[in-house]
């Protein structure tokens, strides 16, 4: 029987691209095993996949009795739903460490840097491996959209490291070019519906004992979302609504003016205040340097609710 | 301020080792480091750090405001009770994953080997820092514990490979009678207290919601327990009571004979049967073949429990 290995939900190019790479890797060091992704493809991992001929995963939520492992989260909320009865032989993740335990030991590759990639681009060196140019290609994309082209608060030495011999082994001279198509890609919102949009990068968190929703849409230039953002609002109080959620946060990110203007249907806003030491206007407000949900935002919305 | 690296509570001699070890590596990379233990050594600890004239880390129990690294655990009941209010910058360690969790991104070495210190042997050849001879000793000394001189189900080929290695960085020849004199220093209980013997080597796991003691004692010859058994038996019934436990459970593990007597004091003594498919007689049950705790006692209780 194949192991499966993949990301969150609504799995980011992050998710999907280190779970296509582990599967590489773990199938070179003998193991049967296939890349999953957990819901639909984003435009921009589309434009990633199609851009270095790469088959996508396919669409796989039920993993009972299955052998797993899980890349890019280690949070049961990020996780299938039936998780419990599926066998967990280890987690490649560059977050926070989550909620998941196991009743085996496991293999844990986790590192405080910019995205999943690095560290598997890590686990390929470590284990005196190639990493094909197409695999190549896809890591390093996964790397520029997680680090927002090396800006986010997230990257590292070691994400830049990893991707200058990524590039080299894709063949790409013009990363900065290359990302800012991605992001291009990333920032189109034209005949999307809606929630689509909000939850095209979305996480749930338990933040003690409260269920709170995080949406991020990065874009080029905030002016983008203009003629969405009424839209965006509604939406998120109607998500807040369904899931029994405390709160839900859609954090619009501009990647050059380099801040993020959150969105906010929240049972209590004060959080946010707390949380930033900023104060919502008409449930809006803005953060000024404030680009990555994982290390900006998460701790922080953390620290305000325990 | 000084970071912190420590292993579980009752330190055996891994999680002394290891704590040792990762601060060595971790300081040639550039940190403010120190080694610490959770509780006194072990008599086989003792005699491991004076062989190689290592010096042992200071006893700390509270880490509220540090910075800590945590090896040989991931376990919240096996940590210190401040943990909450320190900043965990990493695991190294070799068991399932655990209730730990964190606000922020971490870094975790978990691999399922025999050892800490076998994991921390492939961190120092990832970082190409050269292993000094005192520190190679007490990780060879390490594995050759965890693994029971590479009896235990839980010993991988990693783990012969690292002592292999270790063993000629620390000049030691005859790997297999170091392990001897070890495990006779181990098996020695004379003039020692019955709670202090129930101790040396006791993890408490949360099951299902129910707190469950394992304790294992490691001996050349069971028959070197005989005249404090009954003791023993007296004494994890009353830890039992004492911290309000579902169950105790001590296994006495015959290296030699490779097997362990299960000692039960339990609410429900069903659930050895459950576990082992065995029925104890007087409150105690012979496993033949089981001698890991962690790889064939642990994960049976646990669905037992379940």
């Amino acid at each position: 029987m194949s192991t499966l290995v993949f990301g969150h939900k609504n799995p980011d190019t992050d998710s999907v691209c280190a779970a296509i790479a582990l599967a590489d890797l773990k199938k070179k060091l003998g193991e049967t095993i296939t890349p999953a992704i957990q819901g639909e493809l984003t435009p921009e991992s589309k434009f990633v996949l199609e851009k270095f001929k790469v088959a996508a995963p396919a669409v796989v939520t039920s993993f009972a009795g299955k052998d797993v492992y899980l890349v890019d989260h280690s949070d049961l909320a990020q996780s299938p739903d039936d998780l419990g009865e599926a066998n967990i032989l280890g987690i490649v993740d560059h977050h926070k460490l989550g909620d998941v335990t196991t009743s085996q030991p496991l293999e844990c590759w986790i590192w405080p840097v910019g995205c999943t990639c690095t560290v598997i681009k890590s686990m390929y060196d470590f284990n005196k491996i190639e990493i094909p140019k197409d695999i190549a290609g896809i890591m390093l994309c996964a790397i520029l959209s997680d680090t927002v082209i090396f800006k986010s608060a997230t990257c590292t030495d070691a994400d830049k490291k990893a991707c200058e011999a990524l590039a080299k082994a894709a063949g790409i001279t013009d990363t900065q070019a290359l990302g800012m198509d991605m992001f291009k890609v990333k920032s189109a919102v034209d005949g999307t519906p809606v929630r689509e949009l909000v939850l095209r990068d979305y996480k749930d968190f338990n933040m003690n004992g409260k269920k709170v929703g995080i949406g991020q849409l990065e874009v080029v230039d905030l002016s983008i979302l203009d003629k969405v953002k009424a839209d965006l609002e509604k939406d998120i109080i109607a998500l807040k609504k369904e899931g029994g959620r405390h709160s839900v946060f859609l954090l619009l990110t501009d990647i050059i003016k380099e801040g993020s203007e959150v969105l906010i249907a929240s049972d209590d806003e004060s959080v946010i205040e707390k949380a930033f030491g900023a104060t919502p206007k008409n449930s809006k407000v803005w953060l000024d340097g404030v680009m990555s949900r994982k290390k900006q935002v998460v701790p922080n919305l953390e620290k305000a609710f325990a």
